[in-house]
């Protein structure tokens, strides 16, 4: 098996990922929580899994709104270490391991949730049959990933003109799925491209009802307070897809 | 209320169109049929609808395969002189009107069809709840347009270097949705960009469950026949949704 990528351990970048606003300030500082939100299930009484959990933002979300017990997993000692000294809340649990690794007993969550962490991993269909197996009936899946028209060309990058000018965003490839070298932080990181339909249908054929699907951008708030974000209104960025267990993968 | 535009009764237009692969051959000639037609419902029995039905193509295929009674609406005169003059079905019935204007029972179809035509009208919301109250309950809606990635940017064609190669499809404003104005067969066509978003929430928020999804693209035995067409393979130019009717709009 390959090593699974981790960049989070690598110190530079993980400072690096510290500076960026949505680790500073939390999920009132990253442009689409005001959208994943409206799309999160009512926490009450549930039992939550956040695959890629980082700093754990989204677990003491989970746990603050009424969750029973909350595992957050993740690929990288050093955000784990990060999450826990942000919580000492006794009913998460942090745990150090690969979201494709992961093992737990049929129906022992009622909410899945990952925030920005699924392209990183190669095998979304195999994730979705994994999260439908472990969701009680009825149960909740809710991700956000990078959206297929951001990661399709592969560096991530506008077209500038000579003077550098933003012109447009680049779509190639896009039929083309699989690993991506992109620079994020300075360091190259390995991402995953996949298409809408790659997406929509691994749900689809694993159980789900679609029932959300958002590609966020900044509200009005946050374009007038950061008017450069006014450029993530040329292309998405993110999709989020929420989907509810209907049946058997 | 703006004129609804129409340029396929224009006579030279209305000529380069039938000199197209998909006018000429058909079905088998629109490389998106072998995934649009896995997408379709069975069609025995039922009562069928087809928004812009152009030559008749589809609605011919829905009574050949069993339909009780199929109705095609086209704006264009000259579209729909071809589609009868292609067929003397009893059970077929061709109407000159605009998908927006269209007036029937609510309930007096079980399916709902439209091949590249939605991409030509600006209010998707409103249509959707239109379908939802003609369709049966557990009534099918499935459709076809252009690509969010192939409407956004508005001329529908590549970047090129400056020796003429295709350097990859450009993306901006994509989240200003609304009119585009492009060429098509020589002539200033107008169509709507809409975002992904606002697809699948046309359709969720409208009372259909999302039943199939694909972003088309030709087969392997297309792409031996016609090299030329490997390049659909670097950007998706179609969109092929399928809903089925859960509830009310």
């Amino acid at each position: 098996m390959p090593m699974k990528e981790n960049k989070y351990d690598n110190p530079g970048f993980f400072e690096a990922y510290g500076n960026m606003m949505r680790s500073r300030k939390g999920l009132e500082g990253a442009g689409e929580w005001h959208t994943l939100k409206k799309l999160l299930p009512d926490f009450k009484g549930k039992r939550v899994l956040d695959l890629g959990c980082g700093y754990g933002w989204h677990c003491r979300y989970a746990a603050e709104n009424g969750a029973v017990s909350v595992a957050g997993l993740d690929l990288s000692i050093k955000m784990l270490e990060k999450a826990r000294s942000l919580t000492s809340d006794p009913r998460i649990q942090y745990k150090n391991t690969a979201m494709e690794d992961f093992e737990c007993s049929p129906g022992s969550f009622d909410v899945v949730i990952s925030s920005l962490a699924i392209h990183y991993i190669s095998d979304f269909d195999g994730l979705c049959k994994k999260v439908n197996a472990i969701l009680s009936i009825q149960g909740v899946f809710v991700f956000s990933v990078e959206h297929p028209i951001f990661t399709a060309y592969g560096n991530q990058d506008w077209i500038y003109s000579p003077t550098g000018e933003k012109l447009h965003w680049p779509i190639d490839n896009y039929f083309h799925e699989g690993r991506r070298t992109t620079l994020f932080l300075e360091q190259e990181v390995i991402k995953y491209h996949r298409t809408m339909e790659t997406y929509m249908n691994g749900l689809l054929r694993n159980g789900f009802g679609i029932t959300g699907f958002a590609e966020p951008v900044p509200d009005e708030e946050m374009l007038a307070k950061y008017p450069e974000w006014k450029e993530e209104l040329r292309r998405p960025m993110m999709l989020i897809i929420s989907g509810t267990k209907s049946g058997t993968a």
